[in-house]
């Protein structure tokens, strides 16, 4: 909470205009509700991410796969909510002594609630609660798509439990928490690398360990085209995204409560908005050049790659910067994803192409904006978060192979994880054309 | 309305912090600003839930019902916004005298907005109405749920009328609107019995009276599951709910213009977001024990019967005990949907496992946590509510049935719905592998 | 901007209770926070609409066509909000003339934040630009609809690049400008006109242009119903549309800022949501005495056209009036739709009859109740902007066919845009009952 305010510090420093008059004309207690509302308001819409995330892949996997992933992400979103009240937020905000926070339940204390009044930035503790886990539930769902129509349920939860517990709010106290990376100036405005990549590269370790789909890649290299089962509900995945992360973005100002704060508010509402149309007329057009047609789910990974790209920084560009920033990002999910198949990282979603490339280079493009931020503390910050998440992750998803396992049976795959492990189809009435693929 | 602020003064008492400082920092028409937002911000959170039900519902049918099911659902949403205009609301709140309101049109007066300036917790009449009218079609779209698949159109319109504009507002008086409960001592913060249980009774009597589909229960008393058609769609749903409950809960605060309040709301947002992670987990872990399998529908119903548990009293407990009470609503659903079952009363999506049971519980619950809650004004509140609710709800659906019949033929039925009362089918391009079920 | 505080004026004296206090008792930065807040908050309800535009008309396409909706539709709020940025706001706001502004980027100047304080009234630069460039995306999507499952992609999005650049922010500065439309009387207040007949006569000139689909009109005038593939989607769409519309009309209010703005923010959500029940039930009933059987998407356009229709005022009415206003949209509806298909025009939505018809009739519908309203300026703007519109669209439309074409061939128009443009399906795995239709 420490580096909260230092956030706030250092970027007012940098960005609020010379005239900005006093805060004092809005009382401490007004200025403390606003805080909050911005916490809850913006929570809400990080909460509904959920559902985006759930839906895009469901409509990206196929049929035979859709209930799990549905369940999948209904049950680690809950996991990753009670994980960081046990333990999680206090481990990334408590008590932070430069690696790690304090092992202990989190518990609303008001500080700013007292007989002498609001300081400066207050805001209710449990509203900060609010927002902060529904951004540990992001980390998790991004995971889940890469790893989908393969992993065992179980195993994956299990993953889950100690990714939104552990993993995610280690690295979270050296930045947002106030810990080492803080203080050597790594710069991560709303978490292109705290969360994105960080989920990005927990993916990319379980995409490896647990190996590609059966069929995927054929014996001579060649790659065989999977298509989702309902691109209308990854499209309405993407929407959703979309929206909630102007919450994500927008929320991550941390503060509501005075005219500079609200302003800047809108343009990150703005930036994360451009960035997001500038990703997907750049995955339109590169895939209008390079195959000749436009692809849907290539322009949908464009929109999200674009909103991770700008995530890092979306205050500081103008307008203009970030739909370049965005359209950057776009014309790199076009290229990772091929890029990774040819290394057969099967990625069912193109989730490592866009949180994990996508939130490399938007924490590198913090500084064409921010004059407080220099190139080698955000490679410090990319190259440390990206290092520990891999190693931890590691270790995790391969206890978990050599104990339980991770991986359903070929059988079961063939089957399809809806009747293996559920019991249940999605759509139990409509055609199965391609299911047995 | 009187009620209301009995309300946040009896909770206010037993909840907030010593320290608070005086209200006086936030001046009157601030305050208004913020009430009169947190009702309209909160209300459009609840109008979402109508796509939820409807989502939820929808996916829970078959294909050859679906469309019928979005047409009641869209229409008992319009219905009950113009029967709260013309009747409900002032039959809730106007000058209630114990047992019931006036019969009059509602009229947005402002007492606040005067020369007078403003009283403390004053905000906008139309807000308010905004707010409780979203309630009111939540009830609604409880029995839609219910009694879907086998239920005539227009009758069912009829009942959603009554329900609507009478039933519930009367109920409603007792409590909210400042009546006898009230005055009993009965506490039920955002509605786990008054909104809930209410759907959930009029549910209950309505899948009696108008039986169980065909086919359903076997001449040895054998259940015959009837899969949804559409189960991301019931996803979608359920996500739908559970963001749109955020505002059930957290607008039932009924204010937001001090710290304590805003404070309050975020404490509810964390409870009503955690109940349900609990409802998901215990009702994942209950079906793997039982069946051996987790059962997608059943994690989302413990999502929903968390929601509706915690529902009676959001605020006052600690995270901890909050999840606790979202589970026992999960591991609840999972022991009443087969009991329901066995009594060969026939729901649908187990929306009266849900809303009923999960109602009753989360209003017992609150004396868990509320030291002015009193076992025994909840049980006569959960038992007043009940009785009166079988008891008018029985008689609207038996005039209907032996007036025009609340029940289509069984060719229609066995035609499905979308094809006997629209004449267009819900998906006709797909498969229909199991619609003549 | 200009005008936006014309607006505010001209509607407060006609509205506002007598005994509201004086604006003082808000502070000058508080009022600044609401009134920014009040665009944020509602923008990105409207932003979330473009989801809603996108599921309508992906479920009421055949599934060979559903690909290429997502597409254009997320295509077109990306170029809507480059374009408006780049160009279309200064065009309407900046220095404009009488019948146009400046040829120009946006730049965020914060007039408000300076040493002298806060004017009343103001708010953040961009949190407006944030909420205008969301209304111009909806006048896009309008005409994405209507021409669907026949259009080229890239044709459509250059004219909808122009739509969104130029054609809708021209006409935009005659009145939300301050142009002479405003001098003339006309009133708007969130659209009705402005945004919805204008997306209404593009997708009519696009309509009649680029021709009905192969097989919609027999050789002896028959029409051959073409069923949508998705009706729950389209239902989500509707639930979508409505949930944003009331930050459509909301916002529009321009203010929060002081108890007498969001007590009318409230008026206007009723209104908003009593005008769609309203055109629900109206165009249930009629389906039902015309057809009888109701008719589900039906319903759904009627909940479209009264949204529609209540647009230009969502304010001055009493619920009541809001009831009856949005019921004769509805009503218009159910005539437009077969009538429009009588002239073999082909709107495979029905966005003409919701947005133009609906249109047409709201801003007339001014006159019952803003007193400052006169027939003969409302029909000045509905006929100034209906022809500026229709002789410049199809200007456009013209020189699109006779250059690259606006029109797929016969063959690809038969095997569906997904395959001929895209090149994926959006059910791979699905029956396809009637896609060869």
């Amino acid at each position: 909470m420490k580096s909260n305010l230092l956030k706030i510090t250092a970027l007012g420093a940098a960005l609020s205009l010379a005239a900005v008059p006093a805060h004092a004309e809005v009382s401490g207690e007004t200025a403390f509700i606003f805080n909050t509302l911005s916490f809850l308001m913006h929570g809400f819409l990080v909460m509904w991410m959920a559902a985006g995330f759930t839906m895009l892949e469901g409509g990206l996997v196929r049929t035979k796969n859709t209930s799990m992933q549905m369940l999948k992400n209904i049950a680690l979103y809950s996991i990753a909510g009670i994980m960081y009240y046990l333990i999680g937020y206090n481990l990334m905000y408590m008590d932070v002594t430069g690696y790690i926070g304090s092992f202990s339940i989190w518990e609303a204390v008001d500080a700013g609630i007292t007989a002498d009044g609001f300081k400066e930035g207050d805001y209710s503790a449990g509203s900060d609660w609010f927002f902060q886990m529904v951004f540990v539930a992001a980390t998790a769902s991004i995971v889940s798509g890469a790893v989908a129509e393969r992993v065992k349920m179980w195993p994956f939860l299990i993953f889950t439990t100690i990714l939104t517990g552990i993993i995610y709010p280690i690295q979270g106290s050296w930045s947002w928490g106030g810990g080492w990376l803080s203080e050597a100036g790594f710069l991560d405005f709303a978490g292109s690398s705290i969360v994105h990549s960080v989920g990005g590269w927990a993916a990319l370790t379980g995409a490896i360990i647990i190996g590609a789909r059966k069929g995927k890649y054929g014996p001579d290299g060649q790659v065989r085209p999977i298509p989702g089962a309902n691109l209308p509900l990854a499209t309405l995945g993407t929407f959703i995204l979309w929206m909630g992360w102007l919450g994500f973005n927008g929320g991550s100002q941390l503060a509501m409560g005075s005219a500079a704060d609200v302003r800047d508010i809108g343009s990150i509402y703005i930036n994360t908005n451009l960035a997001a149309a500038g990703g997907v007329v750049a995955a339109m057009a590169m895939t209008q050049m390079i195959y000749k047609k436009v692809d849907l789910t290539m322009a949908l990974n464009g929109a999200l790659a674009g909103l991770v790209s700008i995530t890092a920084e979306p205050l500081a560009p103008t307008p203009g910067l970030a739909i370049l920033i965005g359209a950057v990002g776009g014309v790199l999910v076009v290229f990772a994803v091929p890029a990774l198949d040819k290394l057969k990282i099967d990625d069912v979603v193109g989730a490592i192409s866009v949180h994990l490339v996508g939130g490399i280079w938007g924490t590198i493009a913090v500084v064409f904006s921010n004059a407080d931020a220099t190139i080698v503390a955000q490679l410090t910050g990319i190259i440390a978060i990206g290092a520990y998440t891999v190693v931890f992750s590691t270790i995790v998803w391969m206890v978990l192979k050599f104990t339980v396992g991770v991986r359903v049976s070929e059988e079961e795959e063939m089957d399809g994880l809806d009747k293996a492990e559920l019991g249940l189809e999605a759509y139990p009435e409509f055609g199965h054309g391609s299911a047995k693929l």
